[in-house]
């Protein structure tokens, strides 16, 4: 006999009655809002093609680390997760794939990978029984046969999920075809790009020279001059924003930012193009060019995002097996304070440039992140990203930072996944953890209930539009919550 | 319509019916205790002359860093908050600057301002309305006619506040004209002085040369000589302490501390004096004067506070545009296990000497400080500090502290605020908090019930009383909770 | 008259009545469970000669660092505590030693020695009345004579606690004689070594050069020589092995590793055996030598367990005065990302290699910790440690290790303590705290219940089992929950 799979309508509230009553009217009135996803991983040509996905372990479990990197860590090879190998070995097939997943499910308890596939598993496929060894052919065979319908097609669920505006990311040195073929195909879904040149920055990464390369050939610039090279920035830039985007992105190992003279950064250059770098000429280089980079965004008003500290690739092991990107990104300790300063001092005091910080160190939230985001009009703070975005990193997250920084020096919630069907999943954990956590201030008589409403609105949807400056009247400025709040609270 | 305005009665305890009842009896027991403020920096001219406020936004917005902070992350220029700048620009009137504060007065919500704010217009002021844009004249008008009023003048509000020791701040090379007249006066209120060095001995700090100067000119010293540089000190302690003061204060960017021998001394105070110093020695100069101060407090029987880790006036282009001490301060990472470590070789199994610590680094509640001061007989730890200052704030302080160091090697709460009127608040806030917090482990039967009150009566009189050895039996010795304990337990 | 001594059977369990009522099912089933103590440091001789202990301050109050730790902080020398000094100088007797502890029982309050000394008090002892300076006399005289009965000396205590395994730790240089005596007694109880190499690898160690001329008499290998001194460990390895020892352990101040060649290796060797030695050296060896046990541990199936992180007798008066080990060390940053990569390039992806990590340093456990375990196959998390063997301890250990690592890279509770008398007390800490931690998720719904029971189960008994491979079944391999958690949830 197996055991039924259910979502009980009170998950995640606190348990203590008068808190949990709280938070269930916060959350009725945001459960329903539409969704904005203002950053993620999500592949454009899914909404571009509106091919059909082909099977449960294909989509759900191969490019999913959260989940192989668990499984990795009790032992189970990747070839038996159907994961590629760099050699090309071939992996096992997908119901096998699913059916390790399926024995091993247990090992995601307590983890936000099992709320996510749970929510999936009932809302997305409508299973009615929970997923264990007994059912996982089950499973394999019931979404099999829904993903092979139209109802199931990208675009249907993108509407379905009722998904107002979706950022993917794409390299400095991509094409946007898929982004042109959505725009192309007269299809009204909202899927821009944002711009990632870390690829054309990062000249420890192994393909670095390979995007040089072909960031001049989409550019036409000399990308080997200092000068051509930040031209044909600005021109991506501007093929970017034609694509839609409102916001680049930047994954450095450090948020060290630097603001050399141009005669520093001609020589530097140089040396970074001329094959005769050190690690620190690279770091330094990637210092320069995040300065560079909100210095184009005073200019075209693209939002900045700056997501540090990711030691990658850390299993040297793994790497030559099977490459990047396998869950094998550690998080090490984060410097913003110091980091930060060659930047604002140059454009700190700017209204125009939004920089939104996000970290993997939890422990810079009260000391350096409230801190800088609750003084420069620049700083925004994003949300608990990746090992944080979950029940418990989300509540650290607003204990560590509303006292000092606020509500609306924060950005609303970003999903940062390539897993497009727990979107609505991962939404609506944040959401109710930050009813949660209003329900809490309110119940401590700390907040007003009419305010915790106006809160959990601005949480869900005010603070993510305005910041990401997704409408047009937000193109340019502050991006504050100051003008809207003020119109709710009239 | 306007909004009413309440102070909850069970604003700030948990909300578990039985963690919150245990909570209230705590508090009734304390709400209504003396205010004991050790550490602070309200100005003392306000006693000395007992002149009349003028108006709400030259009281209560203009001094407050935390305020400006939060409305300059959103855009909002401190010209508008009458905040002077450098260069004299008259800045907006006050009236127009409090609207602006109500205007964005939402901001707020969720912060420790918020309920500050709130606890002075409805205790002090009696406004039974909230403030809002709406009743942004309202208050003005009322708060300014009561302001006018004799009942409103420092001393009348010191007495209405039940003060019982109220501690300012001066530096090495202020006159003490201010706390002279407080005393010959004769009014009966006991506000005394803090020996506030840094101002001598950061040579970093813009003003050092001034200071240093004027220095001499207060103890007629060679103070460019090592020796006389240091009996300067020890004459200027002396000033102090018949100015009432028992504690200095060193609020250094670093904890660190050096040992260095008398000709090190020597060699590096040429140096420093000299102005041919570098940044290492700026601040091996600051770590060997901590330890310098130690010695003189062995000698003199001052109790020491160490503030380290605020990276000043981080923000250039507001330095250079309205000065120092503008809400641009942002904590950094802070080590104490080793950058003590000098001065405890020297002192550290002292029982004379009573060293209080502080720190803007939470992560090192748990990893250092509890540790150090659960063992140091010199070494207490003091409450949360500034951006900590707040009720998430105090929680983390005592979850991640007590275990190791126990309440007993902590010393009660500090204010440490220029917003006279707010004192009271946050004197209740910390005792609210800390009941919360005693309520909580007696709920889960890991104290007693009269042990819990107790410990509220030491966290709230006793300890603060005994660690800053403000009354004369206390004038000398290890200052510990054993002896007045033993006595409540007898 | 004296208070009653009551433990409250509710004790540790979240105040909220659901979750306590879910916390109070689920230890219910795991209350009584043997108690497996996999990492510790009781006397073997103890269980060798089974000799009744003398009196209560002997037995509880001088090896106990938590306690006079804390007594010291608060000024009381640890002369009148009967700790001995270096020079021999007679401390008090026992008797006024423990009225020292009784006097001043009130600094306990808040930390688990209170909850552990009561719980011994009343399980162990069957106290009736409050320890206070009024009973103090009582306690001694009546811990005085049980201790004197057959029922208490230590096979018999180690019956009645129902301690399934316990593991005790020598230095490679030991002779191991007492665990000799256990196993030639024929006495049933298991009580084994684990391998602690420390003093042979640690040149900074004071008593380095001896522990080394008895690491060769031990082994008669040549130990002055790289191939010589790894063939000393690996003989040494196998007689702890014979000694029943399935771990080794190793306290190191950093977590550092280091994969060198044998050419520097030798080099390296040279200088740390030739007295011609940095601290840079010291560190570097010590690096090295994690990475050379570890590839040990490949080859025999020893557990690693390495405990970096705490700078050791901190107090340099103290370590004068009272020798090492006198409660004055203290956790400092603790770097694990980069420290370990070196081993982990070797070894990281074996299946073959267990090593459980542990920390002083609570902001890595979600930034760095639960990352690496919860992806590496060789690393598991060891529970929350010294200063954070605690209630509030072990909460922050759950909630920031499990979202991101699960349950099943952990290993279950370690006691660590040479208190014997508490190991009940502490293993029932851990108890119920998991119990409230899951009663939590269950409560909140993001568990169910049966799943937590499961758990429970798991927490108390199945993981630290299989970590420690102390069942002949798990003698080698990854020591995952997966098999024992598929045959609970088949």
């Amino acid at each position: 006999m197996t055991r039924a799979l259910k979502l009980h309508p009170d998950r995640l509230f606190p348990a203590d009655p008068t808190t949990r009553a709280i938070a269930r009217t916060l959350y009725a009135e945001v459960a329903d809002l539409p969704i904005v996803s203002p950053h993620g991983h999500t592949d454009p040509t899914w909404f571009a093609d509106n091919a059909n996905w082909t099977d449960a372990a294909t989509l759900l479990l191969s490019p999913d680390h959260y989940l192989y990197r668990m499984l990795y860590s009790q032992g189970i090879d990747l070839d038996a997760l159907a994961i590629p190998r760099r050699d090309g070995v071939p992996a096992t097939d997908p119901r096998a794939a699913w059916r390790v997943l399926a024995d091993h499910y247990h090992l995601f308890r307590g983890t936000p990978s099992r709320m996510w596939l749970d929510h999936v598993f009932a809302e997305v496929f409508g299973m009615r029984q929970a997923f264990e060894p007994a059912t996982a052919d089950l499973y394999f065979d019931a979404i099999g046969e829904k993903l092979a319908t139209d109802a199931f097609r990208p675009r249907a669920l993108f509407d379905r999920f009722r998904i107002d505006f979706l950022a993917t990311t794409e390299g400095a040195h991509d094409s946007l075809d898929a982004h042109a073929r959505i725009r192309e195909s007269g299809w009204q879904g909202r899927v821009v790009t944002t711009y990632r040149p870390d690829g054309v920055i990062d000249v420890e990464h192994e393909q670095f020279a390979g995007a040089l390369r072909r960031f001049a050939e989409l550019t036409g610039e000399d990308v080997y001059s200092w000068q051509g090279y930040l031209a044909a920035h600005r021109k991506r830039r501007a093929d970017f924003r034609a694509a839609g985007a409102t916001a680049t992105d930047h994954g450095h190992p450090t948020a060290a930012t630097a603001n050399l003279s141009t005669a520093e950064c001609e020589a530097l250059f140089a040396r970074i193009t001329g094959d005769d770098w050190t690690p620190a000429d690279a770091e330094l280089f990637r210092a320069q060019m995040l300065t560079e980079m909100a210095a184009m965004s005073v200019e075209d008003g693209m939002v900045m995002q700056i997501h540090p500290g990711s030691v990658r690739n850390h299993n040297a092991g793994l790497f030559a097996s099977h490459g990047r990107d396998k869950g094998a990104d550690i998080p090490g300790r984060t410097d913003y304070v110091h980091a930060l300063k060659p930047l604002l001092d140059r454009f700190g005091t700017s209204t125009d440039l939004s920089i939104i910080l996000f970290t993997l160190d939890e422990s810079v939230y009260a000391r350096e992140l409230a801190p800088l985001a609750g003084h420069y009009p620049c700083l925004k703070l994003g949300p608990s990203w990746w090992f944080h975005d979950s029940p418990e990193g989300m509540r650290r997250f607003r204990e560590m930072t509303t006292e000092t920084a606020g509500f609306c020096n924060t950005v609303g919630f970003n999903d940062d996944t390539r897993a497009f069907l727990s979107i609505p999943a991962r939404h609506d954990v944040a959401r109710r953890i930050d009813c949660g956590f209003l329900a809490r201030l309110v119940a401590e008589h700390r907040l007003e209930d009419w305010e915790a409403a106006e809160l959990a609105q601005e949480l869900t949807s005010g603070l993510v539009r305005r910041a990401y400056r997704i409408d047009a009247s937000d193109a340019k400025g502050v991006g504050s919550c100051s003008t809207i709040c003020n119109d709710i609270a009239a």
